[in-house]
C-alpha cells in the first residue's frame, strides 16, 4: 500500500525528508506532493480523490489545517506533524492539528516528528503486511540495542 | 451586500446570535448556515462558490479550520471568531483561526467576539454603503454615552 | 482484530464510554483495563506481551504517559488520549502524550477526543477489513447529513 | 480609497516592508508613519482624524496597543499585525491586539504577517474597486500555481 | 495627594472595590471613574489632562490598553490590575498591561490584584506624607499578626 | 525524623490535609504551620533556625516564594507544592517553584500535588529509616492492587 | 532619595546598565548590589534594614522571588524586573514577580524592561522632587520627537 | 550509598556533567547510564531491579516519561531534570516530569537544572550521612561568598 505525503510548503521538506528516510528504510512505497490546502485546495481533493493510499502523512506549520482536511475528504487513516515555524516554537501547529472535532481524527505526532510519522504510517500498514511487522520488530530490537551503545560514546564514558 | 455567517457546530449558535443581533441593528442582510469544513467539505465549497456575499464570518472551535478553508475558497475577506471549547481555554481555536499562512488572511476577532465580528463586516461594507458609515458613526457616540452612564450604575457610584 | 483500550485510571471511564460506544456502533471487538503505567507496570507488560491486539489506545491525564510506554512495549499502532484533569486544562496531559522522542510514536488526538480515537482505531482496521471501510464512508455520509440537518435545528434557524 | 499604515517603532519596517511590497503589487496608495500609541498619542489623533483612508494597518509588538488605539478613535476597519519582540515569542502582542473588548474590533492576522495584512486590505477595498477584485483572483491562481511548482523544486524532487 | 481610579467596564467593579477598601482604611482620597479607552478616548484625556491627581490605577481585562494609554498621557506612576475574563484566564490582559515599550511604564500587579495595586498606591505616596508611611509599618505588622492566627484556625489546627 | 510543612496561607489548608493524612498512614512525625514567606519573614527564619525537621515541605500558590525561600535558609531537602489559585491555573505557581537558580533546588511536585509531596517525604525519610522502606513497598504493592481492583469498578465493568 | 538596585546574580548586568544609564540621565541617586535572595538572604536583609532608599528595583529571573523578598522586607515601593533566562522566555520570571499575594505588592514591569523599571522609579520620586517632575515632562516631549523622527530613518522612508 | 544517575538519551550528557560535577565535588559516589523508557523498558527494569541507589535522577526531553517510569520500579526518592529540546522551550519535558499522578512523586527540578538536581541528591543523602550535611552548610556559605564576590566583577563594579 502507498503511503501519501503531502507538505503545505517546500520548506517543509526536510521534515518529509525525515519520513522518506524512514520509509525507504522499510522499503514502503510512498509520493510526497506539495499542496496547500488554503492555496491550492482542489488540486488537493483531486489527488485525495484518487484514494490510491492507505495513509497519508500531513505536514504543516501555523495554522496548520492540512492534516485536518485531508482527514475530511477521506477515511483513511490521516497522520499529522506540527510544524515549528518562526513564531510560537510549534505550539499553533500542534494545536491545529491536534485538537480536531469529533468525526475527524488526525494522528497528531511530536512536533517536527518526521521519523514518529514514517513509523507510525508502517506500524499501520504492517497490520496486513507480515514483512513489515516483523521490521518492526528488528528495528525496536536495533533501536534498543542503539540505546545501549550510547553508554560507550565518549561524552557519556568521561562522566 | 450579504454577511455570510457559516459555524462548524450548532453548538455555536449562542456566539452566531451575539453576530446577527449587531447584523439586524444595523440593518444588513445576512444569512447563516451550519457547515463543517471537516465533516461536509463539498456543502461548503457549494455554498462559497454562489459568490453571493460580500463579506464571510467563520465561527469555530478547537483546531477551527472553518475560516481558513473559507479564505482559501474566497477572495472576499473572511472574519474568523474563535471559540473557547471544553479545553484549552480557546488558545487551540485562536491559534488555529490567526496563524494563517502567508497569501490567504483570516481576520481574527477575539475568543467568542461575535459582536466584533458583525462590527467588523458593518465597517468593511460601509466603505461602500455610505448609510452604513453613518450608522457606525452613531454607534460609536452611543458606545462612548454607553461608558459615560456606566458611572452612574449603582456598583460604580458606592465606591 | 481486538481494540485494546488501557486507562490508567477508572475516573477515566467517562472518556472510554466515547471510545467503546463508537467501537460497538461499528462492531469492532474491543477489551479495557485499567492499568497504570506508573503503579502497575508489570500489569501492563503482562497485558501487552499478550500481543493479542491490532490497536491500542490509551487513556490518561496530567504527566501522562500510558500510551507511550505502551509504545515502547508494542510495534502495534498505539492511540493515546490525553485526558483534561484539575489543573493546567489537559496542556500537560497532551504535551506528555505527543511529545514523544524519535522512534517511539503515539498517534495523539484530542484531548479528551475519546470518539475520535475510535474513530481512527477503525480506520486501521479497516484497511485489512472491507466491511469496516464501508461502515466508514457510510459514517462520513452520515456526518455530513448530521451537519446539514443541524441548520434546521431550532437555536440554528431563529437566528 | 488609501491605505494607512502605521507602525509604533521603526524597529517594525521589515514587517512594513512586508506590507507595502503586496500593495505595490496591487497598485494600491498608501502612506507609512511611524507614531507610537504611547509615546505619540497626540500625534495619532491627528493623523486619525484626518479620515483619509479606506483600511488602516496598525503594526506594534510587545503591549500591542497601537492598533487597538486606532480602532477606537475611526469607524474604518483596523489591522492589526502582531510583531515578535525578543520575548515571550510573540503572544503578548497577539493577545494585545486580538483581544479587544466589544464594540471594537481589530483585525487581527498572524504574528509577524505583513503579506497577509495587505492582502486583507486589498480584499477589503475590493469590495468597491472592479479592477482590485479581479486582481485578487488572478493572484489566487498565481499563488495556487506557485504551489504546484514547488513540486519540482529540488529538495521535493529528491525526497 | 489624590488616586484616581479609572475602569474599563463597570463590570470592573468588584476588582475595584478590592481597591478602594483598602484606600479607605488608609485614608487615602481617591475617585473612580468608568471610562474605556477604546471606547471614549476622549473622555479619558479630558479627566487626565486635569492632572489633578498623584497616582492612576488602571483596571481592565482581555487586550487591557487602559492602564497604558494613561501611562501614555501623564507622567505620574500608573499602576495596572489586569482583570481575568471569560477566556485565557488572565493572560491576555496581564500581557497587554505588563509588556509595556520602552518609554512608558505600568506598575502591573497581580491578576485581579485589587488590594495590591492599592497597597502600591499608598507604599507612593507615603514617601511624601510620614502619616502613610507609619500606616504602612502598622499594616505590616497587622498583616504578620494575621498570618500568625492563622495557626489557630480550626481548619489548620486539626492538621 | 520530624517532617516541617509550611503553608502560606490558611486557605491552602486543604492541600495541607493531603498530605498529612499520607503521613498518618506512615507513622511519620510531622509539624504543620502557616507561615507567609512574604508577609511573615522573621517567623519563617525563627521556625527554620530551629534546624529540627529532616524535610520540609511547603505549600503555596501565585508567586509561590514559599519553598524558595525555605531552600535558601536550609541545607535540608525541600519539597514544593504549587497551590492552583484563582487565575493562571496553578501554571503560576508551578513556575515559581520549581524554576529555582542554580545552588538552591526545590523538590517540586505536581500542582497541588499533596499526596505525592507526603510519599516523597516518606522515601527520603525511608533511607535512614527501615520501617518506612518496608511501608512504602507494601504501599507500592497496595496502589497496584487498587488499581487492579478498578477493574470490577462498576463504571469500568460496563464499558 | 536613593534608588536602590539588586539583581540577584551578576548575569543580570546587561540588565541593570539599562537602568542605571536612565537614572544617570535624570540625576537619580542610586546604588547597585548584587545579592541573591535565596542563596544570600541574611545580606540582603542587613541591606534592606538600612531602609536608606525611597525606591527598590529587584531584577531576576527563572523563580524570580527577588523582588518579592525585598517587598515582604520594607514598606517602600519595590519594582521588579523579570529576566528572560535560557528556558521559558521569561515567562517564569514574569510569573514569579507579578503574581504576588495580597498584602505584598512588586510593582512589575515588561520581561527584561530596565529602562521602564527606572522611568516607574523616577515617576515616584517626581511626586516630591519638582525638578525630575519636570523632566519627566521634558522627557516625554523628547520621546515623542524621538518618535517623530523615525520617519524620517531611511529604512521607513523607503517603504 | 549510590546515586544513580539515568538519560534518556546522549545528548542529555550535557546536563548529566553538570550533575556529576556537583557529586564529584561532594565525594559522592555515582553511576550513569542511557537507557530511554521508551526505547529500552526492558533494559531499566533490569537497571532498577538492582535496587542499588540511595537516589535516582532522570534527565530527559521531550514527553519525558523516564524519571516517572523509574518513579513506578522503585520506592527510593526519584529526582527529575526536565531537558529543553529543539520546540516549546522545555515546557513540555517540565509538564511531563513534574505532573506525576498520586501515589507516584518525581522530585522535579528547573529545566536543565543538573546543578540542582545533584544538591538536592547530596540533601537527600546527608540526612544519614553527617559528612555531607557539614559539606552542605559548608557550600551554602560558599555561594553566599560567591554572590557578595560579584558585587566587584567588572560588570557590576562599573554600573
Amino acid at each position: 500500500m502507498l503511503v501519501r505525503i503531502v507538505m503545505g510548503s517546500s520548506s517543509d521538506a526536510p521534515i518529509a525528508e525525515k519520513v522518506t528516510q524512514f520509509l525507504k528504510k522499510f522499503d514502503v512505497n510512498y509520493e510526497v506532493s506539495v499542496i496547500s490546502a488554503h492555496r491550492a485546495l482542489p488540486d488537493l481533493e483531486t489527488l485525495i480523490e484518487k484514494d490510491d493510499a492507505g495513509v497519508y502523512i500531513g505536514i504543516a506549520g501555523k495554522a496548520a489545517h492540512l492534516s485536518g482536511v485531508i482527514a475530511g475528504m477521506s477515511t483513511k487513516p490521516v497522520i499529522g506533524i506540527p510544524v515549528k515555524s518562526s513564531t510560537l516554537d510549534g505550539l499553533d501547529a500542534l494545536l491545529s492539528t491536534v485538537q480536531m472535532p469529533k468525526g475527524v481524527p488526525v494522528a497528531t505526532v511530536a512536533i517536527d516528528g518526521g521519523e514518529n510519522a514514517a513509523i507510525l504510517a508502517v506500524q499501520i500498514l504492517a497490520l496486513s503486511e507480515e514483512k513489515l511487522a516483523q521490521a518492526l520488530v528488528d528495528y525496536k530490537e536495533e533501536m534498543r540495542e542503539g540505546v545501549s551503545k550510547m553508554n560507550e560514546e565518549e561524552a557519556v564514558a568521561n562522566l
